[in-house]
């Protein structure tokens, strides 16, 4: 029987888990004992603070449901996520880049044709996102789908909500010649939920807890990198303080305004809108 | 608006996080942010992964309940339970070491005078486990109080059935000349539960999920170091494969056989029993 020692107890634990039968779970065990126990001895955890840990992952276990994700907002916050996003798009400088996808998103969202409204029924301004989608040489990507989701005017999602019909995303077709248009309205910057276990330790802090205004998109095509991204608006608060790290400066656009007239769908506005144009860029895969 | 990229994202998090208002946390946090981004970065975690990482924990915070906890049994088999508590408690080498709390613990049990049997009614080989309380002078801790628990002849502990009355569980006083004597029935070795996300991948490795036959203690005297430890069965099953690494040399004990007749308690046996002498030895506080 070898005693187990403060000393060798990392070295046994991580010899252990690296029984894993499927080698990538033995390789992902064996290194997150190994990291796990490093943080413990570099602060040299004490038993109160290792309680404390415990009671808080069962709290953002117990907050979490359907509706709310508090684990992917604590990878979020502790910058995780977009360390993530990050390693496994290394995109071309020229493609579109990636950022988090965030708790909100929904499967599913109802189809909308080029210029149709997803916002139908909602107060807010008017916003036309248009452009296209086209690979790194140029090449149109048509009749592939664009999913998009965003918060309302007060920054509040869909997902939030106990709400029966899609609201705020849809599934936009691209057409043949690449060319897209989406009509909402301009959504909102907003609050993390601050009521649960990140919330409270976020306050216990000086970060601040919010986002800047933002649309979400998903671009899934065969052939290509799948692109997870948002598209944040110029001048919107928070932008050098996001607190899911999400923002790149790519993605940061103009929601240009405009008198009542003429919109990019073809239609006209008898109201105020606003106005913003993005190519995305897929990258083909290897 | 400082950009951020796979290279700077550690430090940008880490330097948030630093923001804690009190030092401890702000420590503690940022040494979190650099480790889990040191191991994402070396197994170069695929979103995948990191999705079914989510879903794990998630799992866990929802079978974890008053009679269940799934992220201590986490804690335990990652061998960090064990670092923290021997981080914690670098006791003389005279002195009883420590080990792990283990998630059976329940707080009010009864108080029991010498001899009494904490196992009325249940079935199993009477064990009476008896000895001294002193320090590393050798002087008697008297009036203090042992608190003790243990699973049952099958493994099962109280926690984890639906009872009324304390089962396998006492507080022992201590008397004035420092001795204790428990009265109740030999342990059985135990399986942690399987049914949860932590036997989902044990069961993914060739790790042994069980624990070798051990009764609790908790000793807290105040003036001294508390401890929290066992007692193992020598002989018994896993006592080289503990899959919480909780044993200790020191801590294994025989559990004599004796024919019926005279007890330690000063009573006699009509049935055969069996006998384990220890001598707890605390550490008064620095
Ligand atoms: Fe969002
Ligand atoms: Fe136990």
């Amino acid at each position: 029987m070898q005693p187990i020692t403060e000393e060798n107890i990392t070295g046994l634990a991580a010899q252990r888990w690296a029984s894993a039968h499927d080698p990538r779970l033995a390789e992902i065990m064996a290194a997150l004992v190994r990291h796990l126990h490093e943080f413990a001895r570099e602060v040299r955890l004490t038993e109160t603070e290792w309680m404390a840990a415990i009671q808080w992952l069962n709290r953002a276990g117990q907050t979490s449901d359907d509706k709310r994700e508090e684990f992917i907002l604590a990878s979020d916050v502790l910058g995780l996520s977009m360390l993530v996003v990050q390693m496994n798009h290394r995109l071309d400088p020229a493609a579109t880049p990636a950022t988090v996808l965030g708790p909100f998103h929904i499967e599913g969202s109802p189809q909308l044709g080029f210029g149709a409204d997803m916002s139908e029924g909602l107060p807010g301004t008017p916003l036309y996102i248009h452009g296209t989608v086209r690979d790194l040489g140029g090449k149109p990507v048509g009749g592939a789908v664009l999913d998009v989701w965003q918060a309302d005017a007060e920054g509040v999602y869909e997902a939030q909500l106990d709400v029966d019909e899609a609201r705020l995303r849809a599934k936009y077709t691209i057409r043949e010649d690449g060319s897209y248009c989406i009509r909402t309205i301009t959504p909102r910057g907003y609050s993390i939920p601050m009521d649960g276990p990140v919330g409270d330790l976020i306050g216990r802090t000086a970060i601040s807890h919010s986002r800047p205004a933002h649309v979400h998109f998903l671009i899934d095509v065969p052939g290509y990198e799948p692109l997870v991204t948002h598209l944040f608006q110029e001048g919107a608060d928070y932008l050098d303080s996001d607190v899911v790290f999400g923002t790149k400066r790519e993605l940061i656009v103009a929601f240009e305004p405009r008198e009542p007239g003429p919109t990019p769908d073809g239609g006209t506005s008898d109201r105020a809108w606003a106005e913003t144009r993005y190519d995305f860029v897929l990258q083909p895969r290897p």
